[in-house]
């Protein structure tokens, strides 16, 4: 039996999206499950390994539901499109660089050092469609100690010649590619990921619903983010109703034992969200991509008022920073422009929400994920805040607020994911 | 004469608001003004100062339009109201505690230091009313070797009572401490301040005019930032047809002689655009402080594209960071939201737009300050940007993007304002 605690001034969200905050108490780990947090370290715990980190922050884990790793040697470039061009003239040229294996170990090293140092600890991870470099991306991650899920991705139409697969092999590399991984690695494992269905023909959906079903692997793809993407989806799949249907009607859009990520959702309505909600799917809510390839603004407190799942996601290199502290303070901002510009009746979101989502709503996807309650798993990050020194006295509440918005002035000093640590060098 | 040259790739913009990129050439400065940039060292210059700083960036300094530096102790705080609720629940009564010395001695030392650190070289700032912590600022401004414009706010209504003065003393501290400051100090020069027109009688607008018109002291305040504000504006000013005759019938809103900034600008309409034209006044454009306090987002292309000056601001504590860059990459954000979600015939800013605001557009308040051409006044910065490393060979325009909104990643190694190095440390 491994122990050990951690002492500090402890933040995590509950069930009703409310901070709770535990001021100088220990957060108790016992072979990688939180058994709690208390205020005096138990008698029996006494021979446990103890850390004392004096007044330094400590939180859960953060969660990234959305992030293309190949798109990190490219982040904060190619500002000037929305995403149709933006996928041709950044995206699909960078990942087809991904062929080429020697640049996919410098490119992934990068990503998977950077990922590890920050204050995630959980991700759901789209690589490129080649599977030589998502196995290289797999290993890295393994050995990062980060808990994830990885996708090969699958596109078999609408993509240039040198990202493009034929359908036959796009499946069957799908299918030899997660029977092989499935039990290869302790810590990563593989996510069916279809672009999106514009790069996918029905044929390749219904082989993947198919493998789903067989495997029981998750699903990730990207719903209604675009005006113009949802446009032409309509025009692809006329048979469906609205977008979400065009992944449902392959059995890859969530439903019992078939765990779903869809990231952006910004324009999914009424009849779309009943589905993700009737499905489980969960939501990866990508605030700074929605700016930066001008998609739009996601209603995200209609899908929390209506108690759907939602995650956030940097969803790099939409997205330029890796970090889902940003993340957190970006569903912020832009939820206060939605109620501004778009639909004054949603209220806007709150620093409460946003943790929430980059806690306990991102990590249901990987279980009992996101809090310091007992039985979850111990993911924490301790940091050490004190470079945002002020003369002001602040409550631990606008403490931890003021951490979100400077996060980058701040350190972080340890970390841990299902109790295991991380090096962070 | 004292003559250096730096050597890097050097980024500046032109008046047309495109970059232009020399890459490892020298930029030349004697008695702190550009010399202009050369890809070899002339012969006359052998003798100067030369430092070779390799491959990294060198960028004109980044000027601060708009800033608050007494709400520097509160930011990233508080971030759940908008406009005029956060400024009676946190903007007031933290700038009342200001009225002790020994807390303005701290809290000044703070902002003074980390804005003495960004890349920001010149920045035009709101003190509090408190003429003495005012005096402190400038003291600690001066100190720091930036330029800077700092304003003892002027406020004799609609404020709380620990914030507000009487007309007459507002009126003649503020004539006593601009004789006395006026050349007081080399890089440190009062501004008139009236906070804005609900916190300021006709009768102080009055006397604030005949001080600026007296003594030539150039003028800030906040304009048509958000809609309670404008409405509470037109109901205290029935005289006025817009916000903006607010100020101008008093002489507070530029034309000859009369420099005058105007923060936001969110929902300046033809007219007040118009006359802003004509009076040549200076827009501070703050889009993290209007996403932040939910104000919207302003009409930042049609400004640019009509011909009027337009800067950036930090509005801390509107804004949360004190950056420059932030406010840049932030500025290109916000008008792609405003293109998708209020109006799509205009077009989104690009960094090139962003970097001119940030350089040229704020920097011509200040003077021929902004750009590495002959003749202006030599502020620079020095970055190092080899921890946003990618394996991808990026153009050096993409490198400068990248930049721009990872600058948290990347290091400043050297700064000075009019050839005047700054302390870093």
């Amino acid at each position: 039996m491994e122990r050990f605690a951690w002492k500090g001034n402890i933040y995590h969200t509950n069930e009703e999206r409310k901070i709770e905050i535990f001021e100088n108490s220990w957060v108790l780990c016992e072979d990688g499950i939180c058994k709690g947090v208390v205020k005096e370290l138990p008698e029996e715990w006494k021979n446990a390994k103890a850390t004392d980190f004096g007044d330094k922050i400590i939180i859960p884990g953060l969660c990234d539901l959305h992030v293309h790793a190949p798109q990190y040697t490219y982040r904060g470039t190619g500002m000037d499109l929305e995403l149709l061009d933006w996928l041709e003239k950044y995206a699909f040229p960078e990942e087809a660089s991904y062929s080429d294996l020697e640049y996919a170990e410098k490119a992934y090293s990068v990503f998977v050092r950077d990922l590890r140092r920050s204050a995630t600890t959980r991700a759901s991870i789209f690589a490129s469609l080649h599977v030589l470099a998502t196995e290289i991306l797999m290993e890295k991650l393994e050995e990062s100690g980060l808990k994830t899920f990885v996708g090969k991705v699958n596109m078999d139409r609408n993509s240039p010649d040198i990202l493009r697969e034929s359908t036959k092999d796009s499946a069957e590399n799908t299918e030899n590619w997660i029977s092989e991984s499935l039990d290869k690695f302790k810590n990563t494992k593989p996510i069916i990921t279809p672009r999106f269905t514009p790069t996918c023909t029905d044929e390749l959906m219904e082989k993947l619903g198919e493998i789903q079903k067989k495997y029981g692997t998750p699903v990730q793809s990207h719903l209604s983010e675009n005006p113009s993407e949802i446009k032409w989806v309509s025009e692809l799949c006329p048979d469906t109703d609205f977008y979400g249907e065009a992944y449902d009607k392959f059995g890859l859009f969530g439903g019992e034992n078939r765990r779903c990520i869809m990231a952006h959702c910004v324009y999914s309505g009424e009849e779309e969200q009943a589905l993700i909600k009737k499905r489980g799917v969960w939501i990866a809510h990508c605030p700074q991509s929605n700016m930066n390839v001008a998609s739009g603004i996601a209603p995200v407190r209609q899908f929390l008022d209506n108690g759907l799942k939602v995650g956030l996601g940097s969803d790099v290199a939409g997205g330029s920073s890796l970090s889902i502290f940003r993340a957190m303070t970006d569903a912020v901002m832009c939820s206060k422009l939605r109620w501004r510009l778009v639909d004054s009746s949603l209220h806007q979101l709150s620093i409460e929400d946003a943790f929430y989502m980059a806690t306990r709503g991102g990590g249901s996807f990987f279980g009992k994920v996101g809090a310091f309650e007992e039985e979850f798993e111990m993911d924490a990050v301790v940091i050490d805040d004190s470079a945002l020194y002020t003369p002001k006295k602040l409550s631990p509440h606008d403490r931890f607020e003021k951490l979100c918005y400077l996060y980058t002035d701040a350190k972080i000093v340890a970390k841990c994911v299902s109790g295991k640590m991380i090096n962070l060098n």
